[in-house]
């Protein structure tokens, strides 16, 4: 049973071909955090006390699956960013249709189950479904931590805009990948 | 696009593995409901106006997929309750968490999106799943049918009790499965 | 603080001018519940450990409040059944717009934040609003009482049903008032 | 009936006694938008096509009414910021719990059941309760105006980020209070 893991890293939005509007910038800001991003997601298997989470948009397509989702992203533009980082068949994966990683998912539902109160946050983009599922997080009343080097942005203005405004209004920890889940 | 649909065919539960207790009174009921559930989904496939939609339980286990839970549902107690209304790999398919359609999933979100306001409710439990998404379905104002040769009970008698309750309480029409698409 | 209290006593839909279609069934069916409701509340206010909630639809007016509620209750064609159990100023009370205690309210969030884990629905319709406010309770892993002697039903026969289907499909314990919070 | 309003006018926790960390960043910015404000909601009700709604946090008391919180805001440090945009009891008012004015409210069920798709967001705190509202809109498909000079801000940094945000991000137009309603 699950019952042990008190900690959840969700790995947000990562599954995506890069062919969208603004995946240039975004991608440039993925190439750094795919290293300590794997490092993390390798050390949440390793651990008991860690529940390892995706979530990730179905881009509108309601007949999509996680495996349908990752061979997508490893056929676009840029496999190198999901490569290393993509979910194994026996990962948690939850679907999403909007920004949240709460909206219309049963994610609340499986952090009160499994009583999970602290969450990671990690994946794209910091300055939208990072920033928003921080919120819903947050209005939940759960901790959260958000990596620094384990979000990408689009905008840098305003993903540094958001990291201050999880950070002063929402509570959250700006922490780093390596010290994370220590 | 699937604008034109207005009606949204949701087919519930039916990818069961008959191995959990009361199994046995539910498989006589469904044995009765397959064939005309199998043809209803085959004239919602034909229309342009009818959105198909499957949604299952993951049975607590969120790394399953669609594939694998109609791989073990055909690998179950009952394959020939399964394989005559298994799921495409074009369908929309939405897992769920507990009884109701709606809850913890983006149901609520796929039917405004797309502006479908009826729903036909067909599967398993009549007196318990169905019965429950009938009601999130009404308390959101969608409009209901129920096709009584096309959902199964595992109480006779409250299985009835809830066919009534929907149509007293919840404004469901109680149809047929010939015809309720017409 | 509120934190010692495990039990939520919640009142659902006892502020009713009884004015709609089946007032009067219903009428007949509170009048009998009214007396061990009021000794139920009595009891609750005098325990440190039981909330006590009022929870009550609106009737589509999102301008009225709780005490518009009461006065046009009492002002309605049975004042002598909301008179004995109206809410005093300093109850917690929820307005909702629909069937279930849940829907559109703040239930769930009171309930998470303040962990509650145990709710006695008491009120009206067993067929109906109490009904679906255990299937929602049910849902959320919530334990459920109901009192029969504190629920009034439409029609008998659906409201019996409706005790059996909380019992055997939602683990609702079905007791009596008398002992519901022993 | 309501059915002609295609657009809401979302009042945000105006209702504010000013004593909370923060107060009075808060309040000096205020004081700048209680004019283009009062003006605004004094428009709304001339007009049959606008719903004017107030959505106010009930700063965790759950006996609190509308009424309640007038009363206490007007007793606070900042009278003269309630006043001139209080509720009047024919106002629809919807009590809030946490930040965003959809979190455990019945705003979405209102919206969409008097097929209202417009909303106009003001009060406070613009990088805060107006953007997490915003958000909440944004992932429901609603469009978005937000009157630069009817929103309030604590930090001028960060408030500027939010707006940003929501024109970039959630396609929500940044207009005047004079303009937003023409």
């Amino acid at each position: 049973m699950r019952g042990v893991s008190t900690t959840a890293l969700i790995v947000i939005d990562m599954l995506n071909p890069y062919e969208h509007e603004d995946a240039d910038a975004l991608a440039d800001s993925v190439e750094k955090i795919v290293e300590p991003l794997r490092g993390l997601i390798e050390r949440a298997r390793e651990r008991d006390d860690v529940r390892l989470l995706y979530v990730n948009d179905n881009y509108g397509d309601f007949s999509t699956t996680r495996d349908d989702l990752v061979e997508s992203a490893l056929k676009g533009q840029r496999p190198d960013l999901v490569e290393p980082i993509a979910p194994t068949p026996d990962c948690a994966f939850l679907p999403k249709v909007r920004h949240s990683a709460f909206y219309g998912t049963s994610l609340e539902y499986l952090l009160l189950r499994e009583q999970i109160g602290d969450v990671v946050l990690v994946g794209q983009v910091t300055e939208q479904c990072i920033l928003y599922s921080a919120l819903d997080a947050y209005v939940r009343h759960l901790k959260i931590k958000v990596p620094r080097d384990a979000v990408a942005h689009i905008d840098p203005h305003l993903g540094e805009a958001a990291l201050q405004m999880m950070e002063r209004n929402m509570r959250a920890e700006i922490v780093t990948a390596a010290t994370c889940l220590t």
